[in-house]
């Protein structure tokens, strides 16, 4: 038993698709969410850079006395190494592993593609941990750097065709691959699985299995709580919000992510401090 | 006569429109460029993020012993305060002044539309500019949020469906304002001007001038410095790339907006430092 809170960063927004889950799926805990709202996006930024910011994160996330964290963000996980994560005394669950399992079992012929920022795709993460489970799964990996932008300028209605043009252009890319599974390879692309779904379905020709990395995660998270002995023993849980920029901005847009009018909650961290 | 070089800053890539502008104007003149790779974009950040960016951008240049400061990004010159560039002990050309005067000399119908980020479009900049050269312009602005993405996505081609229908989606607030002449408020935008062109110019039934802020700064600092007697006296100017993410990325991108290749000219700063 372990009452101390759990601890979730992204690069912003997106890792609140992340939280939504973990919240549906653990309700007793404490969560601590931080966005880094003042340097988004991550994705499509160096490697040393990418790092230089995650552990400013999780320093952050550390001065709250977490019990473990979360690593809501696709980009951060694939470049955090499993050296760092070794490194601390707490555990550091990243979106890769979970995904990679559930891919690994719902893919039957074992063609698997990744859609993701360029960062992530670069890193190769998905793939060197697909292959880790079975070394015969095919995987293709390809970079949306567009999507992001597109997501938190709010165009996510299935009806809109900037959207739906830049999803159908990216996975073009998959035409020949003969997939039976996508990864959604962060956090934010939930927002847009209508849209996605329907784009792979058509162009594969046949119903493709989305990998959502937050309802993995969560998953992962319960079981691994659950097999330390380390749930809460409290009733009900919160959330506390931080972010880097302005909370106002934040909370206008947390509320579509979260279905939950955040108002006042959030506050504003100075991360370069950490 | 002033040998000191002129120092130029953008939140990335974008202020690289005006540098080359300034190069064209001014070939003899030293150049430092600073783009801040590691925490592009500004656009959508809150006024007191962009501010506290500026101010570390400025004190960069300024170890460099720049003897004026370009402002080449839409966003910083949006919220640099009068005050702020009056503290300085050398001058901050920012974007705004310049395309206002410009835009007010060439619209014949006093009926003047911008484009720019959201931070931009929210300070009412290029409006009270307008109003401070003639009171009865009428000033419509609108936030474009997902063109920097774009471009910086390189989907610039003419026939890129994803860049014409977001260009279109925008510009379709401008239907019933009657614009003659429509300023580009971010430094971005050039890199899409034939696209916006044709598709205001469709949308508007006649022909608008577009205005380019790169071009109008250009030949603002050009004057500043011959009736000031600090244009240098050198025979031939050369330019330094300074940014805060890992070269490489930003060399490759840089080359299609100068149409020259950096292989191995910028170099990496600890922006924070400053």
């Amino acid at each position: 038993m372990n009452n101390q809170p759990i601890g979730v960063f992204d690069s912003g927004l997106g890792g609140l698709t992340v939280l939504k889950e973990l919240c549906a799926i653990l309700p007793n805990e404490q969560m601590v969410y931080f966005g880094d709202t003042g340097r988004v996006p991550y994705g499509n930024r160096s490697r040393e850079i990418i790092l230089k910011y995650a552990r400013q994160d999780i320093a952050f996330l550390r001065s709250h006395e977490v019990k473990l964290i979360v690593v809501a963000c696709g980009t951060v996980s694939s470049v955090l190494t499993k050296d760092y994560r070794n490194s601390q005394d707490i555990p550091l669950i990243t979106m890769i592993d979970p995904a990679a399992k559930a891919a690994a079992q719902k893919s039957r012929n074992k063609r698997i593609g990744v859609i993701a920022t360029a960062a992530t795709i670069g890193s190769h993460g998905y793939e060197k941990a697909l292959n880790a489970l079975d070394e015969n799964i095919v995987v293709k990996g390809v970079a949306c750097p567009l999507l992001v932008p597109i997501i938190e300028n709010g165009w996510i209605a299935k009806d809109n065709m900037v959207a739906r043009l830049t999803v159908r252009e990216y996975l073009s890319a998959f035409a020949s691959s003969d997939i039976d599974t996508l990864i959604m390879g962060c956090t934010h692309y939930p927002i847009l699985a209508p849209v996605i779904q329907e784009e792979i379905d058509q162009l594969m020709g046949r119903h493709v299995t989305l990998i959502n990395l937050g309802q993995e995660a969560a998953l992962y998270v319960k079981n691994y709580l659950n097999a330390h002995a380390m749930l809460t023993s409290r009733q009900k849980g919160d959330c506390a919000y931080y972010v880097s920029d302005e909370p106002m901005g934040f909370e206008e847009t947390a509320s579509v992510f979260l279905g939950e009018n955040l108002n006042g909650k959030a506050k504003r961290v100075e991360i370069e401090l950490y």
